[in-house]
């Protein structure tokens, strides 16, 4: 999949910093939230950005490899997940109602049969990805499908005027998914082996997470360990791995903000980041998760989240916690006072 | 002033922790919300806490020591900014209208006649400290008004029907009062010595943090380094950090929720802490600031703040901006669905 994104121009960075400078506040006193602004002013390329119709939205996928015990969850839990986020009583509900955020979910290979639903996008692959431990995870066609419909889904949220989308998911499995991704495309020599960036996921235990790094030890053994990323996501990726990489890549084709949550988002990152490195300056980092291959991943990326909150959940609840911190670094920018129309004293 | 207040009854955290355990997310996964709730639901007494009528509430006052050199901005510019206040243009403003805070502004002790004016509670001391350089920084009968009507402001607001406070402050020198009552009552064997807990407040540079440093070194040698807490108050405090304190002990007496800003305010909660310690289970801490002192202060008292954003700008702009947190805390404990109702099977 071609994609053609342009980085922010950076011409504007100077107006920018002169507008937040002159507002009634010591010189950087609101921290990261300056870095911010400033960033979001040169996302949208003005001095007045907005964010508009910010959505949430949700992948969801199955993993072959779920039923071989990489998860201390059984694989219905994703399809059980998926009905509660449409019933609207999971955390990333609750908290989308309180931030006033869109949510929607996509079906990118869920392994269940949903009929047609409102808030449910079917954007079904396969039921399932194959289980990477015997096979290739996808072929080269659902892999290519999964990152053009991705793509799709994001340049349709911008057509609805959605200038800002942060990313969640759900799959049982995809953790382990993920450490796989993170180790073939960072790299051991960066800090990505396998053993680092393998966690306890949603809550395995000691004996849990030895057998889940022995699994993907295997796995590796069998599909070894592809740094081309098209070949990485066919071999261990989740169509809604896969889904989430080309969404990202079409929003920033279309200048929306990126708002990337933990571990798993962050991989399909990894994957996106390798096809076009041109849609980092689009993404902010939310939460720095408790599942220890994230930090590998924020150092790769030499990014910086947020808001650390011991958070592994999952589902874009993150993303949309720290979504307060985005309205509010342009909310400054926009509406404070600065020392001349506030007729303030500076240093 | 004597203070009475209850610590919470553990009781109930049994029965919030299963609430807490039973919502439909692996054990833990919402990480430090999930201690909020918790500690939201026993300072309630409640399997069903809310948050009401949330406020910010300002206290600004002047110290006869910015006159000295303390700052980087001069004395005018803490009236100056409460102007900013009242009209609108500050960034604690522009956070409040976005979470939906309350705000109120209380002159403690400000060097200038506002008249009467609407969002601005009249509790002016004096028209700021003296400077204690030369001698203590208020009398004790001063000190005693202060802490007696910060409580009294604290037990209208709860008679208002609000329970959960976020405080802020404004005074120019006020890092510096801050620092003097950090050292004072922590002590250097904590870690409290007076380099460590001065920081550059506003934005000092190099050398204007070195006169700071030499203009408090000389304020101890004058006042000495008093470890009882009205007598650290009476040297080097500000109307403002009394009145805070006091309005701290009489929220905690009226069971209210309490959230911490910066450096300014956690030195007002020493004090108050001192006073009475059973008021810190009933404190958020919202931020860690920038200024180098917190991190000592927050050590002290045990307390681990819910964001790190590089903030220094005081206002209870910390405050407001951790705000969504408590809420998305106390939402996810009353919305979210549990394994049970939603019928998604558990780990």
């Amino acid at each position: 999949m071609q994609t053609h994104i342009i980085p922010p121009n950076q011409a504007l960075a100077a107006a920018l910093q002169q507008k937040i400078d002159r507002k009634t506040k010591p010189l950087g006193a609101l921290g990261r939230l300056e870095a911010l602004a400033l960033q979001i002013g040169l996302v949208q390329q003005t001095l007045e950005p907005e964010l508009r119709q910010p959505q949430i939205v949700i992948f969801a996928g199955d993993h072959g490899a779920a039923r071989a015990g990489v998860s201390a969850y059984p694989q219905d839990v994703t399809w059980q997940m998926v009905e509660n986020f449409l019933a609207g009583g999971a955390a990333i509900n609750v908290f989308c109602r309180q931030m006033e955020l869109g949510l929607s979910v996509v079906d990118a290979g869920v392994n269940h049969d949903f009929g047609k639903r409102d808030g449910l996008i079917d954007a079904k692959i396969a039921p399932g990805t194959a289980n990477y431990l015997e096979q290739p995870a996808m072929t080269a066609e659902q892999r290519d499908a999964a990152l053009q419909r991705g793509r799709e889904i994001a340049h349709a949220l911008a057509d609805n005027g959605c200038n800002c989308v942060g990313f969640g998911e759900m799959g049982i499995g995809n953790t382990a998914a993920a450490s796989l991704l993170t180790t073939c495309l960072i790299g051991a020599e960066h800090g990505a082996d396998l053993y680092t960036v393998t966690g306890p996921g949603t809550g395995l235990d000691d004996t849990g997470l030895a057998h889940k790094r022995e699994l993907l030890k295997q796995a590796l053994r069998r599909g070894g360990w592809p740094t081309e990323p098209l070949q990485a996501l066919s071999e261990y990726g989740g169509f809604e791995i896969a889904m989430m990489a080309g969404a990202m890549l079409g929003a920033a084709e279309r200048r929306m903000l990126i708002v990337i949550d933990g571990f798993i988002v962050t991989s399909a990152l990894l994957v996106a980041h390798a096809l076009n490195p041109n849609l980092l300056p689009y993404c902010v980092f939310a939460h720095h998760s408790l599942e220890p291959g994230h930090r590998v991943q924020l150092s790769f990326l030499m990014s910086q989240p947020l808001v650390e909150l011991d958070l592994r959940l999952g589902e874009g609840t993150g993303a949309a916690l720290a979504w307060p911190l985005l309205q509010a670094a342009v909310n400054f920018l926009n509406h404070m006072a600065s020392f001349e129309s506030a007729g303030v004293d500076s240093a």
